[in-house]
């Protein structure tokens, strides 16, 4: 077997055994394959496509060059959930501990902000001390002690992913369902988890601009899942506007512990996150129907049972436990500045775009431009309406946290681009957040 | 502009701009772009095809990337001829020398075996003493001094070509008609000769296998000369069997001066060579129509005056000049061993497959398998029958010329596979030397 008659055979369309694909991903995890060729055969790839079996076998071989994670000596059952990536997508700091509440095992490793998208470790960090590196035996410690622990994803899990991700980021190869799919899973896979819940974003904020591509990829994550024995669940969800009205490091602990204090019941967020932890549960076993599974989930935000087991965590991995109260949350905010946005002009909001709202808050400094990037936890933008609210010329449409003078004209520019109000009466009908399930 | 806006628009199959392309030959030429986003763009345009102002636009940037070669300073037409590439293929030792003798200056730039196929410096170099490596000065006085002059390709020739080309080698993307046309071309208009005569192999033994590529080839590579205001055209011409009898460098040199010296009259190799010679002359202007320039290039093989023209260059460019007579040819055959393969029974030849013969005559040592390998001039086959031939059991169907003996099995074996018997009267009509012309 050689990579040029792989190249070959991929440029020419026809599929490529499994046996093959296991030779393009050894290579890559090992060095032996140079940059070149595998960027000849990304390309190839996202061009020509990659068929079910082709994917599975891309996703198996990327998970089985690198390390795993078991949890045959985890008691119980061991749930994951994913979010291919949103603005104001705080949902991980609110599923993970209402489903650790009601019974469930809740283990993830989470990136950090990438683009115009947020990361749960980058939101994890600012709370004070907390730390995401955790051992594989302390992660199972963390997971046994309180029901649920948040590790940053180490270097040795799926190391050809690592290497196809940055070729895809130089070669404009990152645009493919089965390169995104396999991506995401092969990462997945490494955690051997009972239980997975996809939340696979669309929208003008979401790497998925279309339901067509969104059912595609969530349809492409769950077939993989379940041919390596998982139970895996996607939701196709909603991502035009932010989902929370925080989109900031801090500002979206804040508002998870705003959420998990029962004091949002209603919010997009927590309806969003009420029905990832309605399948999360019904699937782990936790309860028979999807409503019984509704109902323990909001008494888990009601009750306070969900905010304990966060506030358990982040003491665990070594964190501010005051963090995690309205007043610990609260103090986290300590941008230097803030500034309102107003609305220009009186009307109805036809909508707010989350992709600018993302980028205005990536340009305070709450995202990256480059992986070395710092991020600084402090800073980011509050949406003050969302479509369908009637707004009165001047009033705040964001509230945005600074600590750099320099930034803010840029992110205000870009904030006031980003809503968009109209007259009354253009209304479009209910905003829907849950789009499909699969 | 950058190169990620240039692969995303590529992959999705939008065509390039002129300023796009040129940015991607400046950086390749200058190193600018890494190894990883050139094979994406290669596999790119592989796959996604390019148009013909694309393809144009790649021609030219590639040619100014490099150095040129002008001809104000040598009086008369000036013309060069390019073959595709095809095994016994030695039309250029006799075109170039037969139109020299008529009239015309023929520059030419050649290069070294590829593949199963021979280059025309190798076999020159089977010629001792003589050196195809000339400055564009020295170049020029042998041109003026003889009309005739063949020198090696610098390396200062499109250099962008040659990095695409090396990754084009390892990266499968080597089949792709506007890159070959735009690769050959790059440096076919480096050299500013007024004609231009391509002869577009198509066959078993070429590296365009059917009528159709071979025709898109030809038509994009005439597209582009005429474009750029050059007097050019395309013979499509046969490679299913070898074109001439030997295959090999030095027994090459020696067919060519078998055919200089009249001795080959109606032979494939003589017929190819004087339709290319009719086509280079009336588009040079030495003659009105294509049968008067038939005449004048016969002529030129029975009086003397092209052999005469080569023993010339060979002289000016350091070579024995002896050599180019058929005792002198004769003498450059000294290889250790001769072997003849022999009919294993009797019959009608149905065709001899030039490609398994080129890979013969290489793995005899002919030709090279990686850059490089040192040919050895003196080894090859001499075929001694072809299609419509009628063979009795045990006749000689090769003789094979060779230095070393574990090296003689592989290539008989191969022979053997190469030459298909029937029965009398399979006989499939009269052998087809020129296809098409554009």
């Amino acid at each position: 077997m050689d990579m040029y008659g792989i190249l070959d055979q991929k440029r020419r369309g026809a599929a490529l055994s499994e046996a093959q694909i296991e030779y393009v991903v050894r290579g890559a995890a090992s060095g032996e394959i140079p940059d070149y060729q595998l960027a000849a055969f990304l390309m190839a790839v996202c061009i020509r496509g990659a068929d079910r079996f082709e994917t599975l076998a891309l996703t198996r071989a990327m998970t089985q060059t690198g390390a795993t994670v078991g949890f045959d000596d985890v008691p119980g059952i061991v749930a994951d959930k994913h979010s291919s990536g949103g603005v104001g997508d705080t949902t991980t700091l609110i599923v993970a501990p209402v489903c650790a509440a009601c019974g469930l095992k809740v283990a993830k490793m989470s990136g950090r902000s990438l683009g115009h998208t947020g990361g749960t470790i980058d939101k994890l960090e600012a709370i004070p001390g907390l730390s995401a590196a955790l051992t594989p035996e302390r992660f199972k410690e963390v997971l046994s002690s309180c029901n649920l622990a948040v590790a940053e994803q180490t270097d040795d899990i799926a190391p050809a992913d690592r290497r196809f991700y940055a070729l895809r980021d130089a070669t404009a190869t990152v645009e493919s369902i089965p390169l995104i799919a396999s991506s995401i899973m092969s990462k997945k896979l490494a955690l051997k988890t009972d239980v997975l819940v996809l939340d696979v974003k669309c929208g003008a904020g979401a790497f998925m601009k279309t339901r067509r591509d969104a059912l595609l990829l969530a349809g492409a994550m769950v077939d993989i899942g379940r041919s390596e024995g998982r139970a895996v669940r996607a939701l196709v969800t909603a991502m035009d506007q932010p989902l929370g009205d925080a989109v900031g490091n801090a500002l979206e602990v804040w508002e998870a512990v705003e959420v998990l204090s029962g004091r949002r019941e209603g919010a997009p967020l927590q309806r969003v996150s009420v029905e990832l932890c309605a399948h999360m549960l019904e699937l782990g076993g936790v309860c028979a129907t999807l409503e019984e599974g509704r109902e323990k989930a909001a008494l888990a935000l009601r009750d306070g049972s969900a905010l304990g087991r966060l506030r358990a965590m982040v003491q665990l991995q070594g964190g501010d436990a005051n963090a995690i109260s309205s007043e610990g949350a609260a103090r986290l905010l300590g941008a230097k500045k803030r500034l309102f946005v107003h609305a220009p002009k009186g009307g109805v909001v036809r909508g707010v775009d989350a992709m600018k709202v993302g980028l205005a808050a990536r340009m305070l400094g709450a995202g990256r431009l480059k992986k070395t990037d710092e991020v600084d936890p402090a800073v980011g933008v509050v949406c003050r309406a969302r479509a369908g609210d009637a707004v009165k010329a001047g009033q705040p449409l964001f509230e945005v946290h600074a600590n750099e003078e320099a930034r803010l004209d840029g992110a205000a520019a870009l904030l006031r681009e980003a809503c968009v109000i109209g007259e009354a009466g253009d209304d479009e009908g209910a905003e829907a957040f849950v789009l499909a399930v699969i």
